[in-house]
């Protein structure tokens, strides 16, 4: 329960960070979509661990092997399999952690919820989980490039570390300027004391939090459905299901919350015979569906839990007692964080895209 | 689609605001849970309009009938039917709606993407459609006091309005104080500011938005699940399936971002032979699952979209045209948002709950 | 849990024998199919009873009312809710059933899942649970035609009672020979004998069962899915989710394990262009997919439960004791259960189709 | 899209023959099984090829590897990946099905359904595909056995192959005795004269079907549900959902058509404290729920489609054709099917038994 995603593009991910791999099953794939495992490392290859002097040091190819659901580098229609083998994997690193839970962990609810849980690692609440939505997230985009919008764009970037606070423009924002720097934010200005700040609370055994915003370009009208599937809704468990966060807000989010219905409205008027506004404080989303205007929300991920400083906690046998952090970790999870919004991003649209064609296709 | 919500509580909503009524179908409700219309009205009577001086004039009884799935005041254990009349509608005031888009509406976007619209207000887009939701969640509440926690708690209240901020302790508010105002803030000394402002705003034919907060206290460890159904991504697409929502956060939320890992972790302690942590940043779920802290979210809602002045907008022949709004409206949603917030984190208890018994009970 | 069908076209049925009524919500249905409540009661007119001197006395005029997701005579896209109220309740009828289970009936196995049940007819288990599917089916048949395939027909008709069998041509047999008889049989010199048969059961108290075949002619090739949800699958969960019916066999059937492969091949051969099979042991569907052939299949259905002649049983009190049927009730379901079946192919077809739209249209 | 099955314990099945491997995602299994690679394997062993002279000569071994989801022998509650590498694999056999398609195979509906097809093998439609569920199978056999029924017995059998049927008592039939003979049939009178004509129609090229039985005893009462996910319905889906599938019946089935209401009912007599019914013509489900008494089904298995003769067919180009079977194959596939009817019975069941838990338990 709770590791299948998607109505119509359904994903079933699977693996713990220590032990034989992780991986993802995707049912509902269209046909004929060119495909290889070039397409998935790509993007494996951005969320993988050891990628920089910011990042944790745990070094994993993180290699994809499609296993079935192509034929000839094109899409069967039947279930694509992914396997990503798990290979620097230190469980001894850990054994202090079968006897007690660290804060702020998922030790603890996993224990009182399964009475066990994989203590090698994060077991199935590690971010290595999140390899199979980046994987199934690859073929989502091909097929939302060759199915329903071919100059369909979503690039996250970091906003925020801490305090500092990037000045980006998601309108105009490319997906090479964030590339181009460790901490993939949007704002070149702010790679400097962002990087600085990582290094700085990575040097203290501490650790830090930020926001991701992303922008979605080019998204046809009419993704998203009426109630409980909004796509706000959609995109916002998306969000929330990632390791980390605390909070999603689309459009002029929370502060919009202080303006009056007259400022916030988002006025039409027509533009090159289309419908469009000319502001999107709706954030590209009215009555749950998409307008055609640039999707835009932020995503809040705290600070990493894993510190090296001593803690309060309690063991496995309900005694207090005390635990510093071990093991590799990133001090902030926000420049690796990047792909993975991205990546749940195409899923909730190109599961929303196959939903709009059965119905009004 | 879209209708559909839960796992094994499963909810299907209907109606529209102008049409044959509104109402809920529940299958999957635990046998044996005493339930009569009254326990359904009161919670509907808590989110009817024309209830006070600041809500819409829009005189709807909204009394509910069960037409199946109890008997002798106990359910069945098979589905539940609930219908709701449409009583005081009025079409007529609509009629410039069936030709022009109301701006940071669902009008243009539903056309958009079913080729048709119910242009009699709303349609499935009014907040008419929580009405189904409300009533399903009083049979949720009922069955989470019954099968899982007798001192279950899901007490929400208006934490902000614009730029008036409530002071409300999570943890020690209680639903009379929450009633006793007909803003449903928990904060005392902040009715009368809020109440002014609204009433200023409807004078001027404006509108305002703010923030709900909401405290789930004494719900059991072990809610929730890992990967995609984490109970705050759950909770956080319930929340954004609400009309005029735009952002959803928990625990330390947005504001968390700013603390180091140091600050934020919540360290665990034994009180009274239980797990417990001795702050809250966690916002009472961890790794997706509660871990038995209080449960506190937020949710924003934006200033609602009708307002009596004129604005820009684009006719269904997609020509410039403007629009004053018409009809009755909420000029702030924020006090009849209390219950409805309420009712989505009952069914998302309720749905996480049958699922833990199934699998972990 | 249970009331629910089809992944796209999904239907959430509700409603007890005995209580406010029965009905249906509709979600997913395509927006702008032509439909009022005239298209939904003639098919109900078909199911209902009391329609001939060999069905139940039961007198129900099952008067559809659509009470949402319609605007001018078309589907807005939205849910569509059916309420059919229950008028000719006698619930009088049933007080001994109160304390006693019959046998072969669904009291036994109520009781012991829910531990209650409402024993005032049949409850949920009652035929007259069909009314919701029969109006979902007749939306389905309408958006198969107009959406799907135009020429597309669904014909059911009695193959057997008891030991009498009709001789029917699937590929020829039409609809108005079908309903020009009491029995609804395809074959004019059975109809007769068969309503000799079902009186000669009612005067006796007793009651016979049979077989209903149904052909599906015109579908489009490619309905179906590999694996689980097969087309022939997900028919034969269809039929056997209806009340009294105990088998299910497609093309060749059961008397096909007396072939050999030589005998059952379905050779190819191209006719005006199209890939035909010159013989049809396949029944319309080769893995799990239709081919474009007739679709032919049957249905067995045991003899009504309920007899007028005393059978041991035990009382709610688990104490051995006697009970004689009373109520009113068919001595054979048959001639009811043709309409029956061909709504839930309409259903199965009209959920594949989107499915089908969906990914590969 | 199909290649998901189950609602709580919910298996996600891949794989074509040729390619990577096949195998299946368990999500949903309760924590703290018992489980490790024997215990799957020990099915799997009794499905794979090579096993007898009767059965195909490919030679798999079929070697399991669970990925995920277990710890230090148990499972986690977390996803359950298995992954069976193919290994005898030779494409080159299949080279003419590149451009012909084999009559009474998918080949032709997959081709038409996706415009594109893995003709090496039979892809998807190959048997291989159902080592994903008996895997899968394997571990619901365990749940049930440790959490709902320690007794339950699973036991299916050959009950004709042809015209040659077996007389087997499902109430008193053993494992040991089916197991002995590599027609698995349960009468030892039977199997000489079934291994005969098997042997006969391969050596003719030919190929032959028939019928499997299968009997659950100690299944508790209470599984199932009413209206559409009753208990034969979803194991009438599951058995359909084979390969060669032609027919379900369930208890009395077709047969039971032919005898009226007073011969068919199934008195209830109170037996040592417990309901029970003096016949079984229900076959141990009523009104869709288990009643305690064993529930006994049958499955109709067409004649291997592949024969070695010369057959009329068309090519992918739509022309006129011959084609002659080549690739090893099982000229009758009802030995290998017992296994796999037995696993898809499983699967029905454990899923059942969580669903009862969760709203009943």
């Amino acid at each position: 329960m709770g590791s299948i995603f998607g109505e119509l593009f359904r994903i079933s991910t699977w693996g713990e960070s220590h032990g034989g791999g992780v991986g993802v099953v995707v049912d509902g794939c269209p046909p004929l979509i060119s495909l290889t495992e070039k397409d998935i490392q790509i993007d494996l290859d951005r969320r993988r661990p050891g990628q920089s002097e910011i990042t944790t040091p745990r070094n994993e190819a993180d290699q994809a092997e499609i296993l079935s659901g192509t034929f000839e580098e094109q899409t069967l229609g039947t279930p694509i399999a992914i396997l990503v083998r798990n290979k620097d994997a230190r469980p001894e690193a850990y054994s202090e952690m079968s006897e007690k839970f660290r804060p702020s962990h998922a030790d603890y609810t996993y224990q009182a919820k399964y009475g066990t849980r994989n203590w090698q690692g994060g077991g199935r609440s590690s971010a290595r989980e999140t390899i199979g939505r980046v994987a199934a997230a690859a073929i989502a985009k091909k097929v939302l490039k060759e199915k329903f919008a071919p100059d369909l764009e979503i690039i996250a970037y970091v906003k925020s570390i801490r305090d500092i606070e990037a000045d980006v423009d998601p309108n105009t924002v490319d997906f090479e300027t964030v590339e181009s720097n460790i901490v993939r934010t949007g704002d070149p200005n702010a790679v400097e004391p962002m990087v600085n700040l990582v290094k700085e609370m990575r040097g203290e055994g501490n650790s830090v939090g930020g926001v991701v915003e992303c922008v979605i370009r080019n998204c046809p009208v009419g993704f998203g459905a009426p109630v409980f599937d909004r796509l706000e809704a959609d995109l916002a468990k998306a969000m929330l299901s990632l390791p980390a966060t605390k909070g999603f807000e689309i459009g002029s989010g929370f502060e919009g919350t202080k303006l009056t219905g007259r400022e916030h409205n988002d006025p039409f008027r027509m533009e090159d015979g289309k419908v469009r506004t000319t502001s999107n404080r709706s954030g590209g989303v009215q009555g749950g569906i998409s307008n055609g205007e640039n999707i835009i929300f932020r995503v809040a991920f705290k600070p990493t839990a894993t510190i090296m400083t001593s803690q309060d906690t309690v063991t496995t046998q309900l005694e207090d007692t005390e635990l510093k952090g071990r093991g590799r970790h990133d001090p902030c999870v926000l420049p690796r964080a990047v792909p993975i919004v991205e990546a749940m991003a195409a899923l909730v649209l190109c599961d929303h895209g196959l939903r709009q064609k059965a119905q009004n296709g």
